[in-house]
């Protein structure tokens, strides 16, 4: 008898993984094993969970166990993979209820243990109203906190294995009034329109120039403003030295800690990191970001051995180099590819282009690409670039909104490199149009002949990407 | 001293060129001959003029007199050109003001003469409240008809050449209570539109199956959903026989005159035809749907004449073939480049991939490339199609939408040959993804592997057009 197919890990990846390869082979047995109780819940929808604007946390999960179980997976939840042992084929088990170890023969593996929440210098672990935004646990523990005991309902959380424990005592916390976001990233920027919505005083605190650093100075200024104007102080430059407080949270300190803002809500949110752990000391080779190394068909260097989502690396569209950007379709694509592949129907996992989109309040903002002059002349291009503004509809037609659209090329080829736009019309979808431009290897000139579509309602004649090719083209050697 | 750059036609494609030819060689001169007065107008802001959404005509000239002369084209109103001599160079040109015929050699011509609407057999003008919307005083006469003579206002129109006598004619009518379309194309579907948001009763009359034929039906029947929940009645499969009435319509008849509906306003959109009587007697080649055949370079088979914009063929992205699709930035584009060719810096017009998109009051509509089962065949094809609903946004997020996605591709190779989309979210704009994808050539496989955008206010982590190549792959032969 063959071994079965074991995935680690019922995320995006490992259970997108799982049930492809039940599609393409639903003679073999593929197993699932989840540390946790939480499986395939959607990371990006927490902050709009803490907003408000989704009632439910159960909402949040797109496959429950026993959607897993008719499509044919062996979904095993409260079991952690404690060891992989590659030469045998055989990973070690240990199951949550009993604590007993287990030990089980795979004929592939795949490793989809996902990332978590860096703290960076932090530690939000023993600090009441102090939190990452790492899991489900921390959302709703999160909500709970901001709500007074007397207004949390349960309700929320109904339907799914929250820690009720954690909730109660969060919900039994004072209200809090100021929040305190260490981080401009994605989700410090979705976190602040969150606390915003939630009636919170809120600090952004960045350590660098410009919020948003992948999407580039043009698009962090205008969401910079549209944070101002919706009421949060934004803090550039600005390193959190500590966080302060006995219990509870009583103060962020910045500039070496020589000032401090009373706040009693803290998420920090400094970035994430793959979870390799697992394969420590099994000749596992990491490569960018600390990440699993997998080839073109999501494969480590051991045999038989797959990795993918958020704790793999994947190959730049642009770079052809090995990159880590860890967000949700390269989960979902790879585990489906790495199913389809084990299963028997070779598939590639395919390259990122590192499309990243995200709504600040009113602003919608994407990115793809090289965009950093740094990294592209690391891959070996000589960066131009250029920002135009240009509308989003017709100009006489209503709801016509600035768009700033940023293209980077190469001097000397034309190739098209990266692209970032902003605006609060359409602007993150069209984002799409560049991904797709540097996935075909486009040269601007190229771009600028797109026959792009173009409606008063929709677009002006010449699209602003259209705009933008036209602008940097000009400024491109013939 | 050498013969100026000639220009025929002050629209679009003609004041594109011209612009881009002094951008590109100060020291020549360009003349642009128009004969009407009105220059450089959007026609497709007509509907939303007349819909009352945009407060005056003037908004949608997007170019007056005094640009272009700053721009150092020497713009002659009110000159019709009436022959051209390939031979010697030369145009001829009667001037509206004296009548007087002259003469002018030209270095280069464009011909940027344009389309017009076709009535088909109706004839709209000895018959009050029957229209085309063809041009600017058109749209300006139905404005006015619309509204009743106490309630216009002049200052619709002001600072712009319109016919004023037509106006107060027209206003001066009493207001229609009823409309009926005939023609269900974007200028239909547009005008409906536009005369329910007037209070109109509308009736659109389609010829065939289903409106917006280039859109293929599954955008079809979503569309005339959306206009009977608006309260416009869609009568397909209807060609009207008759346009009514002594003086003034007083109905449409169909069903080859045995019924009628009473309306007292009629618009005829069935269509456009492009304007290339001028070239009669000089051996111009015509090419599809009678347009003036056109190489790459915007170069007729006559030596140092050009034509762009409506009255021009273009080369399609995906068949390679010669096609005619007469829309805006096709016009632009077009005339652009062949202003810098014809300045020294040699530029293909570009391919077009027939991308439409069309707002049907909160529907959106996007469409590209090859849809049609009998062109696919016909350029060589064996085309594979399939329609999928998937949504806007991610499933919890408040503002999701069912979005349509329609694929075409190519069974032996799997190349993509064209896609529609349709949905209220955000779906135009969509189309871009795959008219990208078409201009590149790529299959469906590599569309499904591209790195397109997710965030749950915006995409679900499968885009709509990312789920509809999955699916489709999965029916394409290994």
């Amino acid at each position: 008898m063959t071994a079965p197919f074991v995935v680690v890990g019922a995320d995006a990846a490992g259970l997108s993984a799982a049930s492809k390869y039940r599609r393409v082979d639903p003679d073999r047995e593929v197993i699932v094993f989840e540390k946790g109780q939480w499986i395939s819940y959607a990371y990006c929808g927490m902050p709009y969970f803490i907003a408000g604007r989704i009632d439910q946390l159960s909402d949040l999960l797109s496959l429950s166990p026993a959607e897993a179980d008719e499509r044919g997976i062996d979904l095993k939840r409260g079991h952690e993979v404690i060891a992989v042992n590659p030469d045998d084929g055989v990973v070690h088990i240990e199951r949550g209820k009993d604590g007993e170890t287990i030990e089980q023969p795979y004929s592939d593996l795949l490793v989809a243990t996902g990332g978590r929440a860096s703290t960076g210098p932090f530690d939000v672990r023993d600090l009441d109203g102090a939190f990452t935004l790492h899991n489900m646990d921390a959302a709703a523990a999160i909500d709970a906190y901001i709500a007074d005991s007397e207004s949390y309902s349960f309700d929320r959380v109904a339907d799914t294995p929250v820690d009720r424990e954690r909730i109660e005592y969060n919900a039994g916390q004072p209200a809090p009034e100021t929040a305190a976001i260490v981080g401009g990233g994605y989700v410090g920027v979705e976190m602040a329109e969150a606390l915003r919505e939630r009636g919170l005083e809120v600090h952004l605190f960045q350590r660098s120039g410009h919020v948003l650093p992948p999407f580039g100075k043009p698009v962090a200024d205008r969401v910079e403003t549209e944070l101002a104007e919706q009421g949060v102080t934004v803090h550039t430059n600005t390193p959190v030295a500590e966080l302060r407080g006995e219990e509870r949270i009583k103060a962020v300190s910045f500039d070496g800690g020589d000032d401090e803002i009373p706040v009693d809500l803290a998420i920090v949110g400094v970035g994430i990191q793959p979870n390799t752990e697992l394969l420590d000391d099994t000749g596992i080779e990491l490569g960018e970001g600390g990440a699993i190394r997998t080839d073109e068909y999501g494969r480590t260097n051991l045999d038989r051995v797959y990795a993918a989502g958020d704790c793999a690396t994947a190959r730049h569209t642009v770079t052809g180099e090995e990159t880590w950007v860890p967000l949700g379709l390269t989960a979902n694509r790879g585990g489906r590819a790495i199913g389809a592949t084990v299963a028997g129907d070779e598939t590639p996992v395919g390259d990122i282009a590192g499309t990243a989109v995200v709504k600040a309040f009113d602003m919608e903002c994407g990115r793809v690409g090289l965009l950093d002059e740094t990294a592209a002349r690391k891959a070996g291009f000589d960066p131009v670039r250029k920002t135009i503004t240009a509308g989003s509809r017709s100009g006489y037609y209503p709801g016509n909104a600035e768009t700033d659209v940023t293209l980077v090329a190469d001097r000397e080829t034309g190739k098209l490199l990266g692209g970032a736009i902003v605006g609060s019309d359409r602007a993150a979808v069209r984002i799409n149009t560049l991904s797709t431009a540097l996935d075909a290897g486009l040269t601007v000139p190229e771009v600028e002949r797109l026959d792009l579509a173009y409606a008063p309602p929709f677009s002006p004649v010449w699209d602003p990407v259209l705009v933008a090719a036209k602008v940097l083209g000009g400024q491109l050697p013939d």
